[in-house]
């Protein structure tokens, strides 16, 4: 045993997170619904290792300014540099170029995983998340751009979130591109420029127009006035330049080009299917952030106002999104492979849909513990028979396991949660009977009751019964306490 | 676009490895039976992250003479060192001594997930897999560990292996340390070499008693003869120590000890809960190959025999195991925290289950393909209103997205195993009329057909229909499909 003195800190690095039940069965449950709406649709799950030779996850990062450019990365034995993927739409895009030739096409497939940034963590900012993605490969035309954004809707109507609380915005880099050009940041030699314009106008949601016109201009203070909080530097543009971005942000007017030829198809194939009811909406102010996307790019924002961590109550904002990524896969295959997919952030959607109460786990009931009065190894024996035969029936139950009493034991049974709890001590051996604790029951009645009513309707909390009625008896309390919770009790 | 000359080479690092539609419905579908049971037994899921402080996860893999010690390691940009797991074990014990005082005791939990070796990959030996542990922690006691065996069991039978086709062999650390003993390699100056003994015995599956022989003496050449392929070194003992070594693995016979003594309850505990009919058996080569085991080691085997790579029938072996880890938590507390556990390996325990016919997954269906015969917007916004009501009535649907001809869209229905093909050209539009070709069928139709009597009997392999039919028609085409599946056909 070590000494107290030497023992090592139980600690976890920063932006790493453990996952609790609720959060694990509240994410599968959620996944669940979302695969659902993407195998209707026709995709087909594949998916890749956390690990890719880095120079093929490419440098697609907003940040890609940070030392070690936001990813995590390590020498394999031979040399080669590899690095735990960033987003799932990299290796995709890899797996795509080595399997073409036997891949339908176009091919549409989904994936969910773990994804990995060298950032720094903050709150809700890990450097561990998961994303699950959707992406069609193959096909230029904005037809399937169109059928991303009606996928996202139907995404979240299958999540209960109701109409008109969330909408899908979509937008076209090539009109940004457009508007880019009209203020002098066309060319290869603008391109950081172009980019720094581009995350200035991704954060109006954020900071507002005033917000977006600094960071547009000379630059913009974290805390609202010079030298207080973080100062982000700003892409210098001139007065002229600035209102004409700010003019094309809030009518998202601008000339004719490629660009918002297919925003006007997409609004119609969106009309068509009946989706320009306020799920899909054009909206000159989505950018996205990643570099690799060349034309559709759409974001779903969820409407409703939730409490954040701060507890003020504010719009939740996005919950995912994506685009068009026509570069990606060409860059392996050097020809045209045109591409287009959605990524939805798999803690925020689940943070608002536990907000927003759509992520009802009262169907996960803990186990029913039997207690262990005696401890050789006929006693054992029989208490496992019984939490053999709950099983059985479909009941989880679980023995106790550990050295303490029977107080000690329902305690456990307590901090289980446990439905109820199984006792037979040396006497009820000998009637051949079991002792069954209500302990929800239980609970209930050992807090004050206020009304006379109540404590006369209330179940006992206590029964005992012979050994083989144990699973019916058992069954009994769970569908009674099954009902006082649909009853919302 | 990049230069063909430019382009890079889309390729996967070694050891590393995509998953197919197939593997990930097959894994999940395998890993919601074996979950139902861990939950019967009233286990909690619990994850932690893919990334540890390098110390906290400690130094036990078989393997740590290699370079690297057979994990992936980076330095966090406070210089500190950071790696992969390499097992779900080190980071639950990580965890709950981080969470010890809130947690219930004793504490069951289970987890899936990937785990990483940086180690030589080989045929089936992957340097990313995913394992599916459940663990006990807080119990000293071999109830416990009786469990696990008797929950290992449990899960075989889940998966729909016969009572007969596996086994649960049980053996005991203590026990081997009183063999090591008894040939005088007791002592911390001994770890080294006990732990060479305990693999080579572990090996006697692998190699049999010569092969056994070979390792506990001079070592063992790979090739069988001198000079014939790898040279594993090994422990060096004098024939006299051999025998006794060879004598306690065939006979298991040893001077009484705590070992021996926890043996006999684990068997009598399995005993009274009737496991002792050939599903739970003592076995003295059981040794598992982590380092941190303490007590209890148990293994779940296949014996079906069953084709390995090369085609050669054979048994198929172990598909998991675990044991008694009483010293991982007590590293981070300074004070006693005993645990158990198991550990399932996933796609091991997917590929025994394919060769036996027991992930059947012909009930995934292929999206039915609407084709696209005009391009126009009003069209396509008449072949999504079909994909629609196609999967608002639960079936899979896609409307095809590339820019081809009717033949090749009806190719691609076809590579994407559809079971049929919705087409409405400009005729059938006037007429309010789709044509649905049943793909099955018509493959059936267009081979070779020998007997008359079947050709009568056979389906219609396109049918024409109202456009208010189009679903009631593709479900009467699906169902006769599925009859003839469930028929065998």
């Amino acid at each position: 045993m070590a000494e107290k003195s030497e023992k090592m800190k139980a600690r976890q690095p920063r932006g790493f997170a453990d996952r609790s039940a609720e959060d694990i069965r509240a994410v599968d449950k959620m996944m669940a619904t979302i695969r659902e709406v993407y195998e209707l649709y026709g995709f087909e799950p594949v998916d890749q290792p956390m690990v890719e030779y880095t120079d093929a996850l490419g440098k697609f990062l907003p940040d890609q300014d940070r030392p070690n450019e936001g990813v995590f990365s390590f020498q394999d034995d031979d040399e080669q540099w590899l690095s735990l993927r960033y987003d799932l739409t990299a290796p995709l895009a890899r797996y795509v170029a080595e399997n073409y030739e036997r891949l339908p096409k176009p091919y549409r497939s989904y994936r969910a995983g773990w994804v990995f940034r060298n950032e720094k963590p903050g709150p809700g900012r890990f450097r561990q998340f998961m994303q699950f993605d959707a992406d069609t490969v193959g096909t230029p035309g904005v037809a399937a751009d169109a059928e991303m954004a009606m996928m996202m809707a139907d995404v979240m109507e299958a999540l209960g979130i109701a109409r008109g609380d969330y909408v899908i915005r979509v937008n076209n880099r090539k009109v940004l591109d457009g508007v880019l050009e009209a203020i002098g940041l066309g060319g290869d030699e603008n391109a950081g420029r172009r980019l720094t314009v581009l995350r200035a106008i991704d954060k109006l949601d954020k900071f507002g127009p005033e917000g977006v016109r600094l960071l547009l201009g000379p630059g913009r203070w974290d805390g609202g006035k010079e030298g207080e909080g973080d100062f982000t530097k700003g892409a210098g543009l001139g007065e002229a330049e600035i209102a004409k971005v700010l003019a094309y942000i809030e009518t998202g007017e601008i000339e004719a080009n490629e660009g918002v030829e297919e925003l006007a198809q997409i609004k119609s194939l969106c009309a068509a299917a009946g989706y320009d009811d306020g799920r899909i909406k054009i909206d000159p102010s989505v950018v996205r952030g990643l570099e690799y996307y060349t034309g559709p790019v759409y974001e779903a924002e969820l409407l409703a106002e939730i409490p954040n961590e701060d507890g003020q109550i504010v719009r939740f904002g996005s919950v995912g999104g994506g685009g068009r990524y026509d570069g990606l896969v060409s860059r392996f295959r050097g020809e045209p492979v045109p591409a287009t997919g959605f990524s939805i952030g798999v803690s925020r959607l689940m943070t608002a849909l536990k907000n927003l109460g759509k992520l009802d786990m009262s169907d996960v009931v803990a186990p029913v513990v039997v207690l262990v009065m005696d401890k050789d190894t006929e006693s054992l024996g029989r208490y496992q028979k019984m939490v053999a035969e709950l099983r059985k029936a479909g009941i989880r139950a679980e023995l106790y396991l550990g050295g303490a009493g029977m107080k000690a034991q329902l305690k456990y049974a307590d901090r289980r949660g446990s439905p109820c709890a199984v006792i037979q001590g040396g006497d009820e051996r000998e009637r051949g009977e079991v002792q069954i604790k209500d302990l929800i029951e239980g609970k209930r009645l050992s807090e004050e009751i206020a009304d006379n009513a109540e404590w006369r309707a209330a179940r006992p909390a206590q029964v005992t019964v012979k050994e083989d009625e144990l699973v019916a008896a058992v069954k009994k309390i769970l569908a009674a306490q099954a009902e006082e919770r649909s009853r919302g009790k």
